[in-house]
């Protein structure tokens, strides 16, 4: 089977057209601005090598949904660049296709497009999301405003302890729970409604918490007063913290959670049912972490940066 | 530098936002639809290792661009997704961004977003290009006609030869010529307005003259009665032909060429000053090649596939 009749058998059952021609042709409603987000997932960096294809397509698509998510845009279509070492097998194929079959439907999206190649190296898939958001309501990282508070939408840390279980250097009771959270992480868009109508900024952490917390510093020229014990943590992660077999800084700068950050007034905080954890000043940009006695707290680290 | 200052100094001046976000917002005037299209470009599969950073940016963006073409749509941006194999230096990125700068001030369009990742191989490159098209403009693959003419927009086979150039596998007197079809192929945008206005069907010929006549003719569902006397090739490709340094056919089915093959109507052939170089008829999905004695002829591959 060669590069074309792979195409045809697995990935144009899951476009509109059958994926013909190179190019989509896509109707953006009267009324919605595009928004578009793209990202890559290499074998060996960003999963493991032994991930099952399935695992392999819920976290590239939903890592890139998340990003949707931050900006409240309701998923619309996405193009799949997938690049293979080798021929890839039939079964492999099967799996991969289905789980992102499965994700389409949950998430009312559909493949528009993208392009198989071979690679002398690892597997590796870039995913271009696109996205619709009425006009002139995209939310965005300079939004935020002094006096605003800022709300983290769960607890985090989770993919963290996955990937440790992973890499063979942690193991719980829970193992199930924190796998999942790394490779089927949870894209925020059951917040899209309220995020569009209520946030000032908006940004997933993905790249770590507080590396992403200087991102919205950073855009929207602010200080942000971190406080650091009103974050959550699962009750599983919670377990482990009591055992002490972890701390929680591993779980604040681990990366790979795909909650929001959202910097909203302190009225609009009323309508989200999340503590917040800090606030934003006057001031450079930065931010400034507190422990639970209001201590100054230094991260040794912050999240997750290539290179 | 790390990744996140990289983004800066080098890709965010592509930008039109700075690429503050992770997801970019774009306008879609009314009575425009969204083209968009993905090509992935990897080291030693797409383009030699030791190819310099501008001939990387032109040959990545210049072929996603052709696939805008082939639509008769308009550049509006670009995603990048590049995965580097290690910290790239800087001035192989100041180089590359300056390529990029070029090529976008020359084609009208700019960098909307991406990712920039470590990979544990070869660099890959992959971009997702979003054009825009007049509503119901759009040219795809399946409206070539029985009685259409089929007509190629330009000499083929150069890019195979600069290929063979770079392998040292051929020494000619004109091997920049080659080199430069090679790297930095011209996508037919000049040609926007016309392909709209007159043709039924229309495709690129990046994986090979003959299957992208193929593709045409399963879309579309008609035969091609293909004269391959009737292609053309550069006075520089012609020299090589008359010392029988190659053969037609290796032109012919070399791929990377970016000239596009256009169904059109008797009448409309007027308006493109190509010689035809076939005719689609009723019958089977097909393309029966002829000789410039009419024989019927079979080529031994019809073009490049991954696997």
């Amino acid at each position: 089977m060669n590069e074309f009749a792979l195409i045809e058998k697995y990935f144009a059952p899951l476009s509109h057209d059958g994926l013909q021609d190179d190019a989509a042709v896509l109707s953006i409603p009267a009324g919605y601005e595009l928004v578009v987000s793209s990202d890559t997932l290499n074998a060996g960096t960003h999963f493991l090598e032994e991930a099952s294809p399935a695992d392999i397509a819920y976290k590239a698509l939903r890592s890139n949904l998340s990003d949707l998510a931050a900006t409240g845009a309701d998923p619309l279509s996405y193009q799949l660049n997938i690049a293979f070492p080798r021929k890839p097998d039939e079964e492999w194929l099967q799996k991969f296709a289905k789980a992102l079959a499965e994700d389409q439907n949950t998430f009312g999206i559909f493949c528009s497009g993208g392009d198989t190649t071979s690679i002398k190296g690892p597997l590796s898939i870039s995913i271009t999301v696109l996205g619709l958001v009425p006009e002139g309501k995209a939310v965005k990282r300079d939004g935020a405003k002094e006096g605003d508070i800022l709300i983290l939408t769960g607890p985090v840390g989770d993919a963290w302890v996955g990937l440790q279980i992973l890499q063979g250097k942690l193991k719980t009771e829970d193992d199930a729970h924190f796998i999942h959270a790394y490779y089927k992480p949870q894209p925020r868009l059951d917040l899209n409604e309220v995020v569009r109508r209520h946030a000032h900024a908006a940004i997933d952490i993905s790249d770590g918490l507080v590396a992403e917390i200087e991102h919205i510093c950073k855009a929207s020229n602010l200080t942000v007063e971190l406080q650091i014990s009103k974050i959550s943590f699962s009750p599983e992660a919670m377990k482990l913290l009591h055992t002490q077999k972890i701390k929680p800084e591993d779980l604040l700068t681990g990366g790979d959670d795909y909650q929001l950050l959202l910097a909203v007034s302190p009225e609009a905080a009323l309508h989200f049912p999340y503590a917040p954890i800090g606030r934003f000043l006057a001031g450079p940009a930065k931010v400034n972490v507190f422990d639970a006695q209001n201590r100054p707290l230094t991260l040794s680290h912050k999240g997750w940066a290539h290179f």
